[in-house]
């Protein structure tokens, strides 16, 4: 039986990359898409998801719109530079024949998780501010989720938008400090791995080399996100891996080293966004970190075997 | 020509293990302690260094009495859980005969480096208001220190009073700030490379073979440390060597590898007292970090020669 997933999503050309692997993904049943600003706004993300469902053939596939602004901050500029103000780097695509379903992706995901109670796991490719609001809709969500994978955060290594954040923990601190101190079963895929896994032109290119729709599309978007890394990362030649790492997680979770520790994150001053572990856990004087759940945070990926596994998914037929 | 240095201290045994490295060691000339509290209040610190030099018999060696307080946070509790009730682990020692000269420690250090500019360095091995207020009084020490070298600081592990905070700059996180961005050269020796260098039950032992009186005064005060060590770090079986391997810096500075970046101190919130560092150094958009001066931040210690060099010295002959 393939594990169900939600994939919470602001579309954004890595999220696209991650959301075309999970539904060539056999382990993966994708249940449905809540979308989220960030790379873009959410209307767009809302678009581009519908754009994404439709090129795959699966206009089935709900989408539910989601938050169009953090919880308690205001928005942060969203990632036109890095994903083109199109969030597919600015490549003109069709637009989408069909419509968002009718409940937010809140109310979304409550209906859908409590509805199979253990079935479905939440995978969030954006900032956290849907899962936050679930939660606060539903906080039976704890135990009725078989799990929540989120691409964000970095616990050993500086940030990609501040030295402390990473970028979608970044544009909603609070709603992750919610997420990651709810109590669920979580696991945190940030920048300790997805930094380690690199995508070259050749990668790219030899992707594009099977010739199915989804890797034209692929390569078609894929350009822009690559100057981008190549400019701001010197000497990188390629793009780091963020979205489709989490969606490897589900897929096969041996993939990645992980260690246990709560994580809290910081919500103001220059360290916003920050997400700190503690890997202690023995103190004198109770601290912030003190009897709150422990989060599964990924530090070491094989990142050769994720590779393969994706082009490998990824060529396959239409 | 041995490396002049100020120590501003708060013994406290490992600064005092520190303080008598220090005095052995024929690269270094100490031309004065300065106080602080931390491991200790301030009025007993003064006391514990005009002790020391004594007992190494350099009572000629001034001892200036520093700061109280935090510039701007209330005091936090000193450790006497980790140091004993006087700092030397709870065993009687004699009072001092001498007495702290007149200048308060951030006066005496301001009028020393501007007599002798490029020639002193300064070690910290406590919290930094010494060094902030010696900056507000004269702001071209800056220019006129050979270098600024301190224990404390946690850039890439947890810290050792809550996950975010190593003890020295938790109490001033403040003055700490201020220390890291003033530009002149600085070197951190934090926690990770410190929580790498282990003294066991069996090495305290072989130093106390010396049958020296510095190494019987260290023998006698070490159990208490050694005992709150054993008890927090589960398995580690000896203690971590935090304020010597400062002055090992000093000494020796091939011991250690060091990376060089900007550093800022949070000063609020749960973070309070991280000591975060900028590894990127090229942001999209301005950030705390932007133009500010580099540390040099230790990162790895040879420790098996820095454990031999440190026995090597303190087991001279009185």
């Amino acid at each position: 039986m393939p594990q169900k997933i939600i994939i919470d999503t602001d579309p954004g050309i890595d999220d696209a990359m991650a959301i075309l692997f999970a539904l060539k993904a056999p382990e993966l049943e994708v249940v449905g898409l809540t979308t989220i600003y960030g790379n873009v706004h959410t209307d767009l993300a809302t678009q581009n998801a519908l754009r994404l469902v439709e090129l795959a053939h699966r206009p089935d596939i709900p989408v539910a719109h989601g938050a169009d602004l953090p919880l308690v901050t205001p928005l942060k500029q969203v990632a036109h530079h890095v994903h083109g103000v199109d969030g597919f780097g600015n490549t003109n695509q069709p637009p989408p024949r069909g419509k968002p379903i009718d409940p937010s992706a809140a109310q979304f995901i409550v209906e859908m998780v409590m509805a199979q109670p253990g079935e479905i796991t939440l995978v969030s490719t954006g900032p956290l501010t849907n899962l936050a609001l679930a939660l606060a809709l539903e906080p039976r969500l704890i135990e009725a989720v078989a799990g929540v994978v989120l691409m964000g955060g970095a616990a050993f290594v500086n940030g990609n938008v501040t030295p402390a954040a990473e970028a979608n923990i970044y544009k909603d601190p609070h709603a992750a400090d919610v997420v990651f101190t709810a109590g669920w079963p979580l696991t945190m895929v940030g920048l300790d791995v997805t930094t380690k896994i690199v995508m070259t032109s050749d990668y790219i290119a030899d992707l594009r080399s099977a010739g199915t729709r989804t890797t034209h599309f692929i390569d078609t978007i894929n350009p822009f996100y690559m100057t981008y890394y190549c400019q701001t990362y010197h000497g990188l030649n390629g793009m780091h891996v963020h979205d489709p790492a989490a969606i490897a997680y589900v897929v096969d979770p041996s993939l990645f080293a992980t260690l246990s520790a709560p994580v809290r994150v910081i919500t103001d001053g220059i360290a916003t966004g920050l997400t700190l572990p503690d890997c202690h856990q023995d103190w004198d004087i109770p601290n912030g970190w003190t009897d709150q759940p422990l989060a599964q945070i990924c530090i070491d990926v094989d990142a050769a075997r994720l590779l393969n596994l994706y082009r490998s998914y990824i060529t396959r037929p239409d």
